[in-house]
């Protein structure tokens, strides 16, 4: 079978896809600015959607604007296998987020569809609509999984005040069908999804392909210290209620507090500090800072949530501050599906290409459709571990090995390949 | 003589100067806005000068806008006693922070003009132009020192771009004249400050006065370290590069430091942090911070930095970031002159005053006065250490505490009383 699909994958043809839709919404600063709803964006639906049909698959958009291509099965009834992902971008983004998914399943789907074998259940390419965030971010998933409400619709609105119901209608859409994109989790049997790492562990140990395991989740905290604002050069050290020390306090814990409560995917990171008054000659009377937290296990995030706010009470003691703070957000982790995941090993074992295990440490449409459908996702190298920019690359190489790999895992699953179909486990969370 | 001194000092008098002065430039969130050479400040000048001339003092600006008010002595060419300080403000000001001394010394004179007595040597109270920074600061005591230049007369302007030279010549001023107000030290027996403390150390310590020994000297750093912006759920965080876990290593190492190399008078403070990119969500690639540093020893303040830049440079190998400091000021301690501080001293015990010996953590005019002639100062204490803010108090009891002190040490410096008068003893520094 792998002589078969080195022969059917063209990385010249994938390559090429890749640099056209490249061409819609760059900018001259080198970067796309694809964001959702953008007339970039439609321009960039409008040409998948034209690849699709090239490719020999049934296209249609959902209510929520997702981009659908379908390969028929010889079961038309059978639930249907999704390979997705996204191709609206961030402003300033490189090629590849997202979009590399989209045009990997792309090319599968035309390796298969030239192939001239039919699967026994049918296949779905989705490209979901704003992946990346301008209206609140996973809006095309989110949809499909069925977690759309009126008031989402409603409210929902970019940075610049734009409503999304009015950016919809403005395209000739009807924003209240986004409400009818929801898919019955009875007609889906499972969920593939290529993308790049976004970080450094495939390059730093040297491998092509990443097997997604699970999905972090993550909890953010705005956490405030209140001391006092004084003067640096009238207030001696031991009289100060130094708000900022407090923070580099923390910040000391944390490692120790990950060693003990934490697990070797744990993540701690403060990425925002703020001090008030903050002018140099000031001790600071007042420090607000973000810690963004994340592991794959609920109960580990709990525990460190507990521990993390039990070394802050304590600092505030010691240092004679307040302490208080909000959760932002408290986002669950996502086991994959341990079959499928299995099968994307196998894969990968019998092409040859150098893999591993790994949690993805970034939110992905994956998490979104793990709620109705048993999913995988498989990595390919980000160079650098840079995303999000221009610079965001991966080589040719390895794309081409996490082609293979999915090529394999369609051929698994949706072919009875390799092994047998796994059915729709429900949701493994 | 304390008997005659309690008669000489009303503290009615003092605080209905006070009360008067601080209605021109409060504003309706009850601050003063006298910032220098506003409309407010020109009337704070043209009323204190009104009062001058009620004590019995001859008065003139010099060519700075410096209001001096003369008491002739009975040799009027022998070198003067100086009592100085400011009545501009910070926006938003309260009511004490220099005006304290001015009024205080005006309260002085008009006792010792009122007991009829003549000093020995000439006494002038000044109020030097814009202390607080409108255009730079001690820009008063500067022009007295002979430290203005016409690059600084042409050069400075305020936060909203207006020029000094026009804004004193819209005054109806020559600005070229500041550089001639410079006063020959020849001419200059020792200059007395009284200011509140602006820290919490005498308020903390039950003491009415504070003898000031030394003006500490302080350098300014802006500090950068450099490592690298990553995702911070991709990221593990051996892999990381994180500028912000710098910081906080060094906020951790600044005790040990002044344990170390510092004196019991040193302060450091990181006032201001910034973070680039700044989003909770992706590790600190960039940390700029302020790091001020105070101490009333010049060979401690480089024993200080030299420690400081060997702790980064250590963390930015530990941490791999980069490191780089501009150093933002330098500012050299100043010794007060061992003779006035004497004098002060004993008049505080004579008065049966509670005080002890202290430095200044804060800059006054009386660092820029100390390069051509002696100087000491007194200060009395800060509610809660608050300045430069409506909350600023001093207690009336120790505003009177503090003037009787002032008083006790003009009558042995002009009249030659307790003590014998101390020559110009040269530049202390």
């Amino acid at each position: 079978m792998s002589t078969t699909q080195d022969q059917m994958i063209s990385i010249d043809r994938l390559s090429g896809d890749l640099r056209e839709l490249a061409e819609i919404g760059r900018a001259e600063d080198g970067g796309l600015y694809r964001m959702a709803f953008t007339e970039a964006d439609m321009r960039g639906k409008d040409w998948l959607e034209q690849r699709m049909r090239e490719a020999g698959l049934e296209t249609r958009r959902d209510g929520a604007a997702n981009v659908i291509g379908r390969m028929e099965g010889r079961d038309p009834e059978a639930p249907v296998l999704v390979i997705g992902s996204h191709i609206d971008t961030v402003p300033c983004a490189g090629m590849l987020d997202g979009t590399l998914g989209v045009l990997t399943g792309l090319e599968c789907l035309r390796a298969l569809h030239e192939a001239g074998g039919k699967p026994s259940i049918p296949i779905e390419l989705i490209a979901f609509s704003d992946e990346e965030g301008r209206f609140g971010g996973m809006f095309g998933s989110q949809a499909f999984a069925g977690q759309i409400t009126p008031d989402t619709i409603h409210q929902a609105s970019d940075l610049d005040g734009n409503k999304l119901s009015e950016v919809l209608e403005g395209h000739g859409l009807d924003p209240w069908e986004a409400l009818h994109a929801r898919r019955d989790p009875e007609t889906l049997a499972g969920y593939l999804e290529l993308h790049i790492e976004q970080g450094p562990v495939l390059s730093k140990s040297r491998q092509q392909v990443g097997v997604v395991e699970a999905i972090t989740g993550l909890f953010k905290w705005t956490v405030t210290l209140s001391g006092e604002p004084n003067h640096a050069g009238t207030t001696p050290m031991r009289m100060r209620r130094d708000a900022f020390m407090g923070v580099a306090d923390f910040a000391h814990e944390l490692p120790r507090i990950l060693d003990e409560n934490g697990s070797k995917r744990s993540r701690a990171t403060i990425g925002r500090v703020e001090l008030v008054p903050g002018s140099a000659n000031t001790v600071p009377g007042e420090a607000r800072f973000s810690i963004d937290v994340r592991d794959t296990d609920e109960t580990v995030m709990h525990e460190l949530a507990i521990s993390i706010g039990k070394a802050l009470t304590a600092i505030a003691r010691r240092r004679k501050l307040r302490f208080d703070y909000e959760t932002e957000s408290w986002i669950h982790p996502v086991d994959c599906n341990p079959r499928l995941v299995g099968m994307v090993a196998e894969a990968a074992a019998e092409c040859g290409v150098r893999h591993r295990r790994m949690e993805s440490g970034a939110a992905h449409d994956a998490q979104i459709v793990a709620r109705v459908c048993p999913v995988a996702m498989l990595f390919v190298p980000s160079k650098d571990g840079r995303s999000h920019s221009p610079a965001e690359w991966t080589a040719l190489d390895d794309i081409e090995a996490g082609a293979r790999v999915m090529l394999g895992a369609i051929r698994r699953f949706a072919f009875g390949e390799g092994e047998a179909t796994v059915g729709n486990a429900g949701n493994p969370g």
